[in-house]
Parts: C-alpha cells; structure tokens; sequence
C-alpha cells in the first residue's frame, strides 16, 4: 500500500464473530437484490422495446452471482460456526440467523444448472402461452407447459427435502414461509363451505341496485393527479419512491427507494386509483419493516401471503367501503371535474362492490375472488402429483369453474389460459393471493376492534393510525416470527377464515 | 440432478480453451458493466432525490464484485494459460486478449482499499466543493482536494508500475489507452502556438455582425420534439434507446439499450437540442462498435478521446455549420413555430459560431475551448509532480487564463472551483476533451475528402453517409487498434493538429 492506513478493512474483519461476518455477507446480497429489482423496474417501465435479450443477460448475470455468493463455502462454515453459538445470541440476531439458513438452503437446493433449464423452459413457454391466447388454442401451449411442470417437479423435490416438506408444501413454503397445506386446507374448505351461498345471496340482494355506469373519459393525467393526492394522504414517501405507469401494476425496489405503478384506463376511473392503491400497501408494508434489520433477512417481509394482506387490506377493506367514499367523492369531483347521478357516494359505493360471476380473475371482485384462487390451487397440485394430465386441463378447469362459481367458460383464452403463472413456473404461488384476502380480513376485525373511530379517520383521509397499528403488529416484526405467530400476537387469535367470512358476510348482505 | 441431464456446462466447460473460458469471463463482466451503467443512468434521471445511500451500496456492491471477478487467481492463470498459447489466435481475438490483459492489470494495480478510501475521500471533497462554491472560498475545498492529491498519485503510482508508465501516464493511459504525455505537448504546442491568434482574428471578424439575440420563450416539449426529430434523422434507435432529460447531458447503456439524456433551457433553443446531438454521437459510436465482440473487451470503444470525436464531430463539425442550418432552420419553425430576423439562416449561423473570451469551461464555444483545456492540463500534472501546491492553485489559474485567454477571473467560482473533475479524482481525464477535438477534426477532413458531397447530405437531413463512414473507419474498429494506428488508416496520416488548426481556420476566418 502507497498511502499510510486509514484501519484496515482485514483486521476488523477478523475480529468479528462469525453472525457478525454473516450479516457482512448478507448486506452485501441485499445490495444486489436491490440492483436486481431496480433493473425489473426499469424493464417494465423505462426500458425500449428491443432492449430484453439485453437486459435479461444482465438479470441473469446478477442472478447467478447472487446464488454463487450465498452457497459459498465460506457462508456455509459460517451458518455452522454461528449455529454453534447460537445460544448467545439475542432474539432478533437468532432469528435473523434462522432466516440466513433458510436462504441459503433454499439456494443450495436449487442448483444453477437447474435454475438456468427451467429458465429457458419458461421463457419458451411463456412465449407459447401468448402464441396460444392468440391463436385461442390450448394445444400450442401444452408440450412447453409440460417440460416446465417437470422441472418444477424436480425443484419441488429438491426443496422438500431441503426443508423436509412434502414437495408441494416445499413451493407454497417458498413463497409463504410456515404456511403449509394442511394450513390452506383448512381455510379454504371453510370459505368453500361458506362462500357459494354469500355468493348468491349477495347477487341477489343487489339485483335491483345496479349502478348507475360512468360514461364520457378520464384523463390519464388527471387521473395520475388524483392517484398521488390519495397516495400522499396514505403516506407514500414521494422522496424516496415513484408512482409510474405499466402493463400491469406492480411493486419493486428496497425500502429507501420503492417503486410502485400502475395502469390507469380512460374509461374507469377506479381501476388505475384502486391497482396504486394496491401496490401502495405493499409498498408501506416495506417501507415499515425494521429500519436497523433492512438489509438482512430477518428485516425482509413474511412472505407473499402476507404482502398480499398488506395489499388487500388498502384495496378491498379500507378502500372499498363507505367511509373511503366519503374521502374519495370530493377528490373525483376536484380532478376530475365530474357531476351528475353516477357520481353520488351511494352509486361510487356500489361500482366499488359490485358482485358479478365473472369468467376472468383479474376481472373478479371482492366476494367471487378466492373461488377463482381455490380452483387453481386443486388444480395445480394435481398437475403436480400426476393426478391431472396437462391435456386433460381445459375441461378440468372449465368444470371446476362451473361446479364454484355457476359459469363455464367456452373457450380457452377465458379458461385456463389467462393467467401467466404456471407458464412462468409459478406453482404454490396462487393461494397467497387468498390467503392474503383472509390474513387481512382477521387483521381488519383486530384494528378495528382497537380503533373504534376508524371509519370517520377513513373518511377524513387520515391513515396514520392505519399505519401506526400495522407498523406495531405487522411491519416492524419483519421476518421474525411465522406467519401463524405473528397473527396471533396481532390479532389474539390463530387464522382462521372466520374474521375474513363475517366482514364478507356484513358488507356484502347489508341492507340495500 | 432430479432431472435427465440437457447437456453439461461443466463437461462443456472442459472442453473450452483458457481463452474461451476468458471470453465466458468477460460475458459476464460486460452484464454487470451494464448493469451499472443502468443504476448510474436511473440515479441521474429517475431516480428519487432522498435514494441516494442505497443507491451508493447497489453501485458499490456491484463495483466491487466486478472488482473481484476480474481479479481473481483464476482469471490470472487463464490468462497466462492463453498468452501462452497467443500464436494460435487470429487477429481479433489476440487484441481481445491483450485488452483483457490491460483490464486485468489495472484492476489489480488499484487495489480495493484504495479504490475504498478514494470513494470516501472523493466523496467529502465533492460535498466541500460544493460548499466552497456556495462560500466562493477556495480555502473550504483546499484539504479536501490535497487528500484526494494524495490518494492520487498513490493510484498513477501503481497503475504506472503496473503498465511501465509514468504515474501521469498511467493515469491517462486509463482514459485513452495509447495515448502519452508525449503526444499531448506535441499537440498541445501547435494549438498554443496557432489558438490565440486565431481567436484575436476571428473576434475581430465577428466585431461587426453579432448575432441578433432570441427573444422570449420555448417550451421544452417542443424542443424535445424537434430533437427527436433531428435524432431520428441521424439514426438513433429509439426501439433500443431513449432520450431523457437530466441536470447534465450524458450517454450511459450499453449497445442493445444505449440512454441519452440533455437538458433543455427554455431561453435557448440550441443548448438542449446540441447537447442531445453531443450525446448521441457517443451512443451512435457506442452503436457502431463490433456485434460480434460487444459483449468482449475488445468490442468496446478506443477510449475517452476517441469517444469525445465522435461526440464532438456530430455537435461542432456537422451540426455547427451552414449545411446543418439549412436543415434545421424549417425544424425549427415548425417545431418552435417562430419566425422573425434572427431565425434567419445567416443568424442561426452567428449564433452557432460565435468566438468570446468565456471564464468558463462549460460555456467555451469551439474556439476558445481548448484553451480551458491546455490550462488545466498544464496545473494538474504540476499538482501531481508537487510543483504546485494545493494553497497557490487559485493564482496559478487566474494567471494561466489571462495570460493565454487575456481573461481574468475575479474569484474562485468564476476559476479553480468551476469544474468537479478533480474533487471526483479525474486526473488525467481534461486532455480527452482537446485531443477529441483534433481527433475529430481529422477524421472530418478525412471524411469530407472521401465525400464530396457531405455539405449536400447534411442540409437534406441525411446522415446515413457519414454514419456508414465512421463505422467502417473508427466505430467497426473497436477497440482492436491503439488510437495512433486507427487514425492512421482511417485518415492515412498519424494524429497531428495539423486538420484540426486547417478546420479552425476556415471556419472562422471565413469573410462575412
């Protein structure tokens, strides 16, 4: 070295114990997460159309370095000689050590020569998912649908006996830690015994209250203006985050620099408030998680069931309801500069909770919602066991739809070719999706149940005290405890589907 | 593996020789090259004011592991490994391997402590500067600049051991490989000798027609319209690229997804326009360079000077001349909808070419700008070698422009603190703006030698002559020749001043 030591980086480094030298690798990982998920961002946002075969090298590249540096070696001699320690750790480094295991077991289990074959599987079948849409024809999309369900049958081999889950539970594990099937069963016989007859009931009850439609168009910019007022009012921190425009709404970035977006359409001016709105949640979930762990694993979130709950909570419980319109109606008259009879709050209230059998997912509402979930989740895992024949998919799902929800869909493109997941090797990802509906309807009854005034802070735009409960019961415990645990200690109670089913059952068979 | 095997990576690894597992090598580096181009890109244009620390981690997490890749025994021993065997490779991949090495040796010869504590230092100085410019008090940046001096001459000392340079040398060698102080004073002699006379004839020629000034306002999206129109027109691909606004214009990406950015002044119709031509000159070499070794050290551009030609030959050689006016003038009636005595041909000419004695770098018009250059060429290598000390610097500056300017600054804004090259750690780097200059302006005669109707193909928009031209001359070339050999056979003659002066000459010496 030329120039005189200012401390030396080798002997500090030496003196730290191994957790202490676990969190330097772990800071290092989170860094390139980050750079990873800024350059999703940007791919969907920002990026010019020709530039994927670019930024895909790029992607990989990270990628594959990210997995080299967390199944080294030396972090693998580390995790061991800090296990062996472990007893003098304090509660958060223990289970910031548990989830330090947890990653990098899951990263050993899934070698990169198998990350890199259901890679290109899924890329050639994404592909052949769009070919299939457009051509409104299963057939295309099944032989590439097949060489990826191999592999996530591989995968999910390989990580249940990494983790000593069964290997559907190993998937479902991966997204949602310490949810298991027998979890999800559970719940969802439960909302499959109830949610049929809601269902009904609810059509019923709003067939001679239809909505009064909207016509004429909303300006994109307008509607942009008018998403940020909301977006301030929740506390979006504009500073260190941006609200920008995509395909499909969606989150990314790390706390300090999150990134949310959605879409906004002409013709609905719910749509592009309400996917904000959405994103929004998961974005103040993270912008929550415990600032001293944020770059560690334990100060990451609990996985995607809760951050749909987190979602789901701004969008449905808080958004969708009559205080929210309170809030909302003069605003949309402000940006908007709209009038008339379909913009009163009675008629803004029933757009917001319409219930309608719908062919499409991404169309359905509130109530019909989890029933779409829960014919994917059947399906999925006999896909996987073998029981299903991806041939045999279509009429499968087609009835499967038909014996939930009343309606059948006659082509494809409606049925089980609308959702991108399984081409893109998403299996035990879906159930998060209700789950995440339940998880916020028992935390929905705990709040309010402790903030009476809760409707009027609602309707006064005042979401800090929102906040500070879920900042307290959910953000701030990062990934410290188990999903089951830390509703429990939120809530007073294990989850269960039966919050989620009387908040149903009371806004959606009120009184006209 | 869970899975049948498709073909092993290790078993095909095996059967690669050191030089092929050298280009994996770099594949993998050019991915993490753009993904931090990418980050720096997103810090500039998008990026939210408050993001800057976690910004800085991604950035120095990935600098360091790109550090790392490149340092590692492995990639030593490869090299060795195919140096030994350098007979049997053609051409281009024996270049590839030489730039691998110069890459390679450099990395090495900056060791990450230094690179560390360099960051550290830059950093404080780059906040004092600004204070001491705020304070127009030299003294406030003083001992922040002497510390970043020290670090300094600690890095030129070691790459010049490494490359068996001089330590000034090794520092501009890592700017624009090939080039040596030596052929610097060459040409830094003839534009001292020729520059001041120049500049005293060609304001005496401008004394009786100055320009009429413009007046009133244009709207940026108009300018950025009429930019994008003139940018199409001379290639760029907006399907793999984007023009963006920025508080300085630069060129970041990598070919395949290549970003510009200017900034657009609402009173000057020309500042934002000419500083998107600036920049995409560099994205239009970048562009050019060789497919087939883009992911490769050798597919990369020929260093800092060459990239200033190829930015400067578009902003000052084709678009401030007669022909380009002819081409522009309609644009910009259309796109700024004006009209009037100054956006006459003649006037817009002025404007274009107007010579004054500026304080100012970054205000310089083409004349006058390499005299801002030769004065900070000559006080920064004093600074290194000790000869001038830290506390003298802000009168040995006042001193060097009025004596080759006969201007004087009346304080230290207005001087020394103007530009942030040094309290970022740029040493080295000033000369690349004057040699790019000369570079250019040979390549012009050359070019014009070849395409005598080059004056015709500007004033009808038509770029693609020029374009195809430099690809086969300098872009297609990579960086496969020393910057003294591509000159050579891209204008048949070693770089003099000699084009360049001839340039100067008749453009501003031309009657009225």
């Amino acid at each position: 070295m030329a120039s005189a030591p200012q401390g030396s980086g080798t002997q500090a480094t030496m003196a730290l114990t191994p957790y202490e030298q676990l969190e330097q690798e772990f800071h290092r990982l989170h860094a390139f997460r980050g750079a990873l998920s800024l350059l999703r961002w940007d791919a969907a946002v920002m990026m010019p159309r020709g530039s994927a075969d670019v930024r895909g090298e790029q992607l990989a590249a990270l990628e594959t370095e990210h997995h080299a540096l967390l199944t080294t070696p030396k972090v693998a001699r580390l995790l061991e000689r800090a296990e062996a320690g472990a007893s003098q750790l304090e509660d958060w480094p223990l289970a910031n050590l548990r989830e330090m295991r947890r990653q990098r077991d899951h990263a050993i289990a899934t070698p990169p020569s198998l990350i890199a074959r259901l890679a290109r599987a899924t890329a050639r079948a994404e592909v052949f998912w769009v070919e299939a849409r457009k051509a409104n024809d299963f057939k295309i999309f099944a032989p590439h649908l097949e060489e990826v369900v191999t592999l996530v049958r591989d995968k999910a081999a390989l990580l249940g006996q990494a983790r000593g889950l069964a290997p559907y539970d190993a998937l479902v594990d991966a997204f949602t830690p310490g949810i298991s099937t027998a979890d999800i069963d559970t719940i969802f016989k439960a909302l499959s015994r109830k949610l049929p007859g809601l269902i009904n009931q609810a059509i019923e009850v709003q067939a001679d209250r239809a909505p009064i439609p909207f016509t004429g168009k909303f300006s994109v910019p307008r509607q942009r203006q008018l998403s940020l007022e909301v977006l301030k009012a929740m506390g979006f921190p504009f500073d260190r985050g941006r609200l920008d425009e995509s395909e499909h709404p969606f989150t990314e970035g790390v706390p300090g620099d999150i990134r949310v977006t959605t879409r906004f359409d002409p013709v609905d001016p719910f749509s592009g408030l309400l996917g904000a709105v959405h994103e929004t949640g998961h974005a103040m979930y993270d912008l929550g998680l415990p600032t001293k762990w944020q770059d560690q694993p334990v100060g990451r979130d609990r996985g995607l069931a809760l951050e749909e709950s987190q979602s789901l909570l701004f969008e449905m419980n808080i958004c969708r309801s009559r205080a929210f319109v309170a809030y909302l109606k003069p605003l949309m008259d402000k940006y908007l500069q709209v009038s008339g009879d379909e913009w009163s709050e009675p008629n803004l209230y029933r757009h917001l909770t319409r219930v309608r059998r719908s062919l499409i997912r991404m169309d359905a509402d509130e109530l019909t919602y989890p029933v779409h979930i829960m014919l994917r989740y059947e399906l999925e895992k006999r896909i996987l066991d073998g029981a299903l024949p991806i041939a045999d998919l279509p009429e499968a799902w087609n009835a499967n739809l038909e014996q939930r929800l009343n309606t059948r869909p006659t082509n494809d493109v409606d049925g089980c070719l609308q959702d991108i997941h399984w081409a893109v090797g998403h299996f035990g990802y879906f159930p998060s999706y209700a789950l995440g509906a339940v998880i916020a309807g028992q935390l929905n009854e705990a709040l309010r149940a402790e903030r009476p005034s809760l409707d009027a802070e609602i309707a006064a735009g005042q979401f800090g005290g929102i906040l500070e409960w879920l900042r307290q019961n959910v953000h701030g415990v990062g990934a410290r405890l188990p999903v089951q645990e830390l509703m429990k200690q939120a809530t007073g109670k294990p989850l269960t589907a039966a919050a989620y089913l009387r908040y149903l059952e009371t806004k959606y068979l009120e009184a006209p």
